[in-house]
């Protein structure tokens, strides 16, 4: 999230409050319209009807749809900062990812922060936007390699505290190995929903050793 | 690919063999469409319009949108079901993918036959689209258990002609690394264009390596 650091007098920290509490409603909204009918297929006055505010209210937050796709990612990327921080040792990173399948196949929206992807119809939609637009791209991939340079530091500090010394490109290939685990889950969740736990909790516990070098 | 089966006089299997032709060149007009706007930002008389023929012509081979998404899924299946087919040895399946990875990265569409995913974005769009239309994930569903099955056989006389017995529950497992390891590098693709050669190849001579039960 990027809060407005608060700073002014006390009308003026409240002011910044509701203004950021109207900016997040607005993206929740954005959220839910691109889940429902692709980038594409609505306006921006679409998106102002879902978060109940007026076009002209609407334009003073967000100019256009690029903007709103932009803020989701940022948003995506503070969710992807603060779960990498609370990352779970193994056994639990197992039933973690496992529980994020399952809730990705039933096609959930995690509202709660410390999730790996929030809701995987978003993700497609975002990654099939980058695909088209170089700016989309461009911010997607600027913040991609800070989540995978913030899963290679927590691998890092996980390897030192056990007396170890990783070399860099072990750790690439373990962050690697990390983010099509979670991303090939994802995608999974939509195709093959019916997946048995057992044969998802089986991978993932030999796959989590790799990606923790043990 | 669906072909109609060639029987009658040689003048109607010939106007069969240009129905077949004028079918795959609409699919191939839908899917840069699908590509450049995503699947809800256009009309069926815009894809009509990209394929060149009249509107009326484009209904007598697909009556809408939806129809024109599950004959891309189907030709998806025929893709992987060959691709599987012709799956190469360890070695040849590590460079395959680090190639598919190379290629998905530029943005290219696989033109030819024996690839994993033929475009990211409209792997990305139809698994979007999966997460709306109901319909739309129920033949996704049940075309992506035919390739699971078809990797989960080729893995089985993998092993059977190196004299192993496998089990059902490891083969289970190692499918799903496969799938993981095709989509998630798809995914990376557009998101971590820019990913060393070398990080993936490492990476996944370990993870072929567990695939193919080694």
């Amino acid at each position: 999230m990027t809060l407005t650091p608060l700073s002014g007098t006390p009308a003026e920290d409240a002011a910044a409050v509701r203004a950021e509490a109207q900016r997040q409603r607005i993206l929740d909204a954005a959220q839910r319209c691109f889940i429902a009918r692709g980038f594409h297929a609505g306006s921006i006055s679409d998106i102002a009807a879902e978060a109940e505010i007026s076009q002209g209210l609407m334009y003073r937050y967000f100019e256009n749809k690029r903007a709103l796709i932009l803020a989701l990612i940022e948003r995506q990327l503070a969710y992807d900062q603060d779960a990498i921080g609370h990352m779970p040792a193994a056994a639990d990173l197992v039933d973690g990812l496992l529980r994020c399948y399952q809730l990705w196949a039933r096609g959930e929206t995690l509202e709660t922060r410390g999730n790996a992807i929030a809701n995987v119809a978003l993700y497609a939609e975002i990654t099939a936007e980058a695909h088209r637009d170089p700016v989309v791209a461009d911010v997607l991939r600027r913040h991609d390699r800070q989540t995978s340079a913030a899963i290679t530091g927590w691998l890092r500090q996980h390897d030192i505290a056990r007396g170890r010394t990783p070399e860099d490109a072990d750790l690439e290939r373990r962050t690697l190995l990390m983010r099509l685990l979670v991303e090939g889950l994802a995608m999974r969740a939509v195709r093959d929903p019916d997946l048995a736990a057992e044969t998802v909790r089986g991978l993932l516990a030999v796959a989590i050793a790799s990606v923790l070098g043990e």
